[in-house]
């Protein structure tokens, strides 16, 4: 069957790790502007403002920085149980069912081939705000405080691994994603590889890996409704010390107006815009990129800056990244 | 089956009725800023920079003004199948099979209780832009030529039916949508409608019509990127001498950021932007407002403009809406 | 001599009345997004973020809303004391000088035919941040905290008078202000008048008086560097319970992107963005709006409405205005 | 006298030199947006849509690029004199008068002592709008015809010159201007210095000649409305094969948000927004930014591109800029 799948709803939370929780947290909540839904001892769940479940970013204690693992919502339970199936008779990694943070019910987890733990869940808790946070709008999840950067929903990640060709046969069995747009390498290899798994441009990037490490994160990502709010942000993170690493700009893949920063830990985090752009076509064909494309730079000329192929979190012991 | 089922993709395009021809081509490329795909004796077929279709609007000579037919592409062959067997089992009116405008292939007919015609297909013309409108990014339709409004893609329609009921069960019936929002009168009735059939916030709305007439037009809009394309847009009819009716403003119900004109002819043309808003979750519950809800006017405050409640097209001989 | 005399510099800062001293500090600081320069028994020094001086706004515990004092700035000590032999040079009330604010040196104070107290001064303080105010960018004058509506500067403020070709007289002779717009009314009297002592479009603007009343404010406005940011801000008044009065739109007369809120006392307050709008030239010829221009309503249409009119502040006892 | 002077009311006009005519005039027209007001045997006179000057750019066709000439508008006849009186007492070259292109009266030339030639009138023709480009709004100078990217009016330029400080001397003594900004270098040279003559941020920018040429031009400068119409412009830009030298981002100093591209004869040409910003203090002091600070790059830390310290027009034989 050729036809989109749509067993996965969406993209739903990422768990990063931190190794300066306390700071990390207050980057989160006072600059990057998002909520804090619930916190226990080892994790702050964070949202942005018109998030519709618990969480989307669960931030948790550990001794490196990285991502712990990834979330995604399927449509229904048929085809949770549909996902399941496929997940269990493939040869990728299944770690099986778990109870499921605060946000959500039972989930089942599985593994990509460099490390990276899945986990997909029908089951959720929506947001139900409490009095402080609770919208003037009825059809808004929360209220809009405008705290710091305040972006509006999680959008997607960036995942580094070794292959992106088999990362990309993981997606497309265990997730039934789209690829929309790669990048093919003149060695033959996949660069890059950007999938989606309803009508949004992407919400899983995986990129190639040039540290010799596995599991590594390179991003995550929140969307602002304007490009305006993300030439703002800019000068808040500017005015919070924050390491800005590149942009504004918009990137020639995928049209996205970005801007990249390093959170206090070290974890990569971007604030994306993409307009009204919307993957439509139930046919789409994947925008293919050579590297004679990418030699043109960003959208607009930007070259690509060198810590942008090489840092990921956690870091590689002895590399210099910055 | 309670899970979406996304059989069908997308509105794909809306054919406009205008008894001024000339004038209203006139405004759509030079004014509103979309590019001419194809002509014939009857039609010009227009598409928007980034609507990946052959067109999205059928601007057709008529002696009346208000719409044509409503398209729907499928996800599939086998959901389009899936699509006329719901419909032919339905008690809805079937038009049939014809043979399909220059933009698509065959495309299945069939009728709404107040009159209007929709069709749906999915073997479709992608669009080809021809040298001149060839884009610098391959992940692009069309070249952003940015002349007149310049909006980049199709958004939805609205249309005005007696029974917003009984329309609400049309589209779930024939199109499998679902509601996102809508207006609970005090008298009992549906006020007004929202639908999706993918994860955009609404691709048709429905409200009721008070002009005791059928099968008419409230208005067509197409998205643009950002709300300052909005306002800048409202400089643009001001200069060329269109009638604004309402807005640069934010709508209370689906928070769009909107401005409402009349091309030529008289249909209203909106232009508006939904910022980085999209229906995730497959379990949405619609949003109900109420006539006390309503009362607040839109969502900063502008008070709704009569015309809003009385003018659809084509126009309702002896009654003055303007 | 016509050409322009310069001999003022600019507006400096408004005293604004409060009979709601602690929830009209609240808003200025937490929702309108000014910051606390100093603070005394009886008023708040307030500033906005690059305003250069100590503060441009004080805001005062009184029985009574409305205005206190206007100040301008003079170019230079001569040009205060030319400015001041032409106010006691004239038959326009002469208070004296008094010792000022902490915000500055003494001034000197003289009133309108209306009642309006207005004082110039030279010797100023210029805003030195405390450390967690400092700026990154040493050409700024202060941390760009980004909470609230965080307006850039003060732009200007409207008073109402029961004659305004008196007041326009009263601005010639004793600021040396330029007329830029002004409203001539079928009557023949002047139904508005907006000037400037520099490049400024305007920073003064006096409308008529119709509620019979002495001394009026009609608004105090501060400026943001976009568009956008009166959007943003749009929303954090509405989540913060604020009555917004009305806009976001386009004035057709100075052509400002435009909204008005009501403070918690009742004092009218704007948002207001200028574009890249200057008045450059030397000899500009003040634009006339005639009441056929008036009645297309603001730039994109908009109808003004009724409180705009009625409501100044202090009110008028026993009128109802909102 | 330490008060301000404004005899010179604003920058009025550049003339540019292209080798491309046709090609250049294509550019500004038609991509830039710029409208031609008129046109003689050697040059075209445009103008932005609000500049309120006959014209503000005159295009010249010439063996080299670079700058012709730079004209200021006085404040008045008498103010005219005494920059010509203080001109004629300084040691800087006169030219003497000149009958003055199409768009204003008589003009006093001199020259800087590295070879630019600048003149200064007040005797001017404000710019009578034919019927194709009457505005809707009595307040603008045209209309309002979003062709290109469409800046709103003529905002600086910047120079080379091979002694920064020997320029400051120049421009405080023939135009009375103001150093608003300037780069100290560890050298004890100035790096580069932005002056004003009115409450714009600057008008006039002058950096270090390191290319060993005289009379070079850097850019020249026109300012939009809005920080979205310059990253719209990119787009424009990016479609019509205009090389993007280096932006959109926001300088350091001064606080502009700009985009630089190349004209299609080598001449670099910026859009820029300063947002709210203006110098309205009379007693500003100037800014000082040392190499240390200037290390940091940009606002938002992009770094200055090679090209930006070696590109002026016309180029240096024998060197490769590009």
């Amino acid at each position: 069957m050729t036809e989109p799948c749509f067993d996965i709803a969406h993209l739903a939370h990422v768990e990063m790790y931190t190794d300066k929780f306390d700071e990390s947290l207050d980057f989160f909540v006072n600059v990057y502007g998002l909520t804090v839904s619930g916190q226990d001892a080892h994790s702050a769940y964070l949202r942005a403002w018109d998030d519709y479940e618990f969480h989307t970013l669960k931030l948790t204690r550990h001794h490196t920085t990285g991502v712990g693992h990834i979330a995604y919502r399927a449509s229904s339970p048929a085809a949770l149980a549909r996902r399941v199936a496929a997940i269990e008779a493939s040869d990728f990694k299944v770690i099986g069912w778990v109870a499921g943070d605060p946000g959500h019910g039972r989930a089942f987890r599985f593994e990509d081939p460099f490390g990276h733990v899945f986990e997909i869940y029908y089951d959720t808790v929506k947001y139900a705000a409490p009095a402080n946070e609770r919208p003037q709008l009825k059809n808004l999840a929360q209220r809009f405080h405008a705290r710091g950067a305040h972006p509006r929903r999680l959008d997607h990640l960036n995942l580094l691994s070794a292959d992106v060709t088999e990362f990309r046969r993981f997606m497309e069995t265990c997730l039934g994603a789209r690829v929309t747009e790669m990048i093919q390498l003149d060695n033959g290899r996949l660069g890059g590889c950007w999938f989606t798994v309803n009508n949004k441009t992407y919400d899983l990037a995986c990129t190639e890996e040039h540290g010799g490490a596995s599991a590594r994160l390179h991003h995550v990502t929140y969307a602002t409704d304007t490009r305006e709010e993300i030439l703002r942000a800019a000068d808040i993170f500017l005015e919070n010390g924050v390491h800005i690493e590149t942009g504004p700009h918009k990137h020639a893949i995928q049209g996205t107006f970005f801007l990249y920063v390093w959170e206090p830990a070290g974890n990569r985090v971007e604030l994306a815009n993409s307009g009204a752009r919307l993957i439509l076509a139930p046919d789409w064909e994947p925008v293919v990129w050579t590297e004679t494309d990418r030699k043109k730079g960003q959208a607009w000329g930007l070259k690509t800056i060198e810590s942008f192929h090489t840092h990921g979190t956690p870091p590689v012991a002895g590399k210099q990244e910055h």
